[in-house]
């Protein structure tokens, strides 16, 4: 019995598609192929925005030359195309697995149909599980049909364990009061700078404008400040706690947001532009911190899931300069504290760089190896 | 195709056999018990250290009816007896699983047979781990050899995401570091409370004193401040590390471990008069509170896993009072910051209680969910 249930565990293979291969799909790659031998994983399929490759029985590829493999294929990435190919894969002892490191909305569609057809669907793509509640539920409704598995940990805080905490907690029967957390690397870089609980500091658009050299914000700086990143995160959460599966109808658009871009700047184009007239509105920026600074607190861009009072919002907040929002963050560091029934008096705090492309792709492939 | 797996994966059914009722045992049995319909365990067995009761389809007890019916059951637990029957429950679709919470060393020493004939093991017993390498090693052979698993999440940090965190760092190429913690919710909250980073304070043996009314040490406290429980936890995380792996071949006693029972002390048998004695010892500790504070430190009982150099230590470390381990503890959290290649700058961090039951057996039961 025991040599039957071991020959089962071990033959079993996985067919892997890799859709995106930007910074964390690079990343991700390298990780698969340096999966040590015996590799439960075949990567059959590789599609950036310009190109495809397809081999149902694994592509001759390795971490030197899958670049020039994909560059030098003829063929065009077709999403249709790969659904049949990777459904024809599907069969008993063989999973396949689309992982989907784009931030497309038009992958993020698309996953109720491959899981439909069995396809397991991986990613760090926040856009399926915060958008609208229907395709959120198209996804569930898919993946308990066949059995696919839709995995998503990297989506929050990139390969710190939230999500799979978030689960366990309400897996186990915990009953979760309260998510606070500070949810975007960017904000939190940004803030830590900017407010310390001192008077006085750099001004709001100068460390806006450093954070962006350095690379810690999108290539236009409002598509961080306006919040909506922190949003989609709070809606993911949201989603995996029972009393708020269904609160927000029209997933980040439901939560109450802050946004940090000043109506004048609204509809700028341009990211240097904005940049370029950001300081205009340094003065208020200023204020906040001098308030904040008078009461001992510092500003944070934080989100706050509260489960008992249904309020989910994405805010500028104050905190003591005693809190471990203002004493225990540096760098880009997201840090989420969970209240719940049993941690009762003390919060479950996970903490660590929640963004970067060898932390997000290490979320993804952390989930590559639950399927395993 | 898509039925086919959906039936296969909602039709296996996990076979739990539970040896030990205590304090952990019976809010696991709780949770499990509780578990949302449709269920895919059934509890086929449990053992007290009086009793057992067994039926391979399953136990018709409830929250409220379980104890008497294991106290009213004439048959005297005999782990030899269990092997066989749960042995002869296994079969393709039907998983059987023995959840030990004891923190008995025969039992540990029994988990190689379990796992041979393909019963999983789940168990917050630190023993099995953290003993001999031989030992460790057979576990680890057995479960090889049947396909069966050994999961013991909560041997380390209790419900916290310790192990898997680990784990998942291993798994997908990270190189750790350092790992550096306070691993004893115990030794947390008499440091806490003892040294602040201001002069003075309560004496060590009262906050001792104090502790132990509050059920936080073991009934002898000896067995707290001797710091085999963090050298035990430091042996299992090593284990996890491939540099470590076979660094402590005496398990625990092969940690470098600063023992606080003062020598005089050692030997005494009863708790009581240990508590008695304790204060003779108060101006030892008066001085190294009073030499860190003069530092700008704190104490701490800390346990560190330095993979470079080399050292497996549990030790009285000091702090800076700015440090995590001065700002971010309260009551008997536990903190873990993971040094990694990835998390370079900034260690990954995880803290919470660390003990007590509710999150020990979540710990045990959110390893049974892996299984499924």
């Amino acid at each position: 019995m025991a040599s039957v249930l071991s020959l089962a565990s071990t033959t079993k293979t996985f067919r892997i598609a890799v859709v995106g291969v930007g910074l964390v799909g690079n990343e991700f790659i390298k990780q698969l192929l340096a999966f040590p031998a015996p590799s439960p994983f075949r990567l059959v399929s590789l599609s950036s925005s310009k190109a495809t490759v397809f081999h149902p029985d694994g592509l001759s590829v390795s971490a030197a030359s899958w670049k020039d493999e994909l560059a030098s294929s003829g063929r065009k990435p077709d999403l249709q195309v790969l659904l049949r190919e990777l459904a024809a894969l599907v069969k008993p002892g063989q999973e396949v697995v689309l992982v989907d490191n784009t931030s497309s909305n038009d992958v993020a569609a698309l996953y109720p149909q491959f899981l439909k057809f069995g396809v397991n669907v991986i990613t760090p793509n926040k856009k399926a599980f915060s958008s609208e509640l229907s395709l959120y539920e198209s996804i569930l409704a898919a993946s308990l049909e066949s059995g696919a598995k839709f995995l998503n940990e990297a989506t929050v805080g990139a390969g710190l364990p939230i999500i799979s905490t978030l689960k366990d907690l309400v897996a186990t029967g915990d009953n979760v009061l309260k998510i606070e957390g500070v949810f975007s690397g960017t904000m939190s870089y940004i803030f830590n700078e900017f407010s310390t609980g001192k008077e006085g500091g750099p001004s709001f658009s100068s460390v806006v404008s450093v954070a962006r050299e350095k690379g810690y914000t999108e290539p236009h700086p409002a598509d961080d400040l306006n919040g909506a990143d922190v949003a989609r995160k709070l809606t993911i959460l949201s989603r995996f706690i029972p009393p708020l599966r269904t609160a927000l109808p029209n997933g980040y658009q439901s939560v109450s947001t802050k946004s940090l871009v000043p109506p004048q700047l609204e509809g700028i184009e341009s990211g240097d532009e904005f940049i370029k007239r950001l300081p205009e509105f340094d003065a208020q920026f200023d204020k906040m911190r001098a308030d904040a600074a008078k009461e001992g607190k510092v500003l944070r861009f934080a989100g706050v899931v509260d489960v008992q009072a249904g309020i989910i919002k994405a805010d500028l907040e104050k905190y003591p300069v005693t809190h471990p929002f203002a004493t225990a963050l540096g760098g880009s560091d997201n840090i989420i504290m969970f209240h719940t029934e049993r941690y009762g008096a003390r919060p479950l705090v996970v903490q660590g760089a929640g963004a970067g492309a060898a932390v997000t792709a290490m979320g993804v492939m952390s989930d590559l190896l639950k399927l395993v």
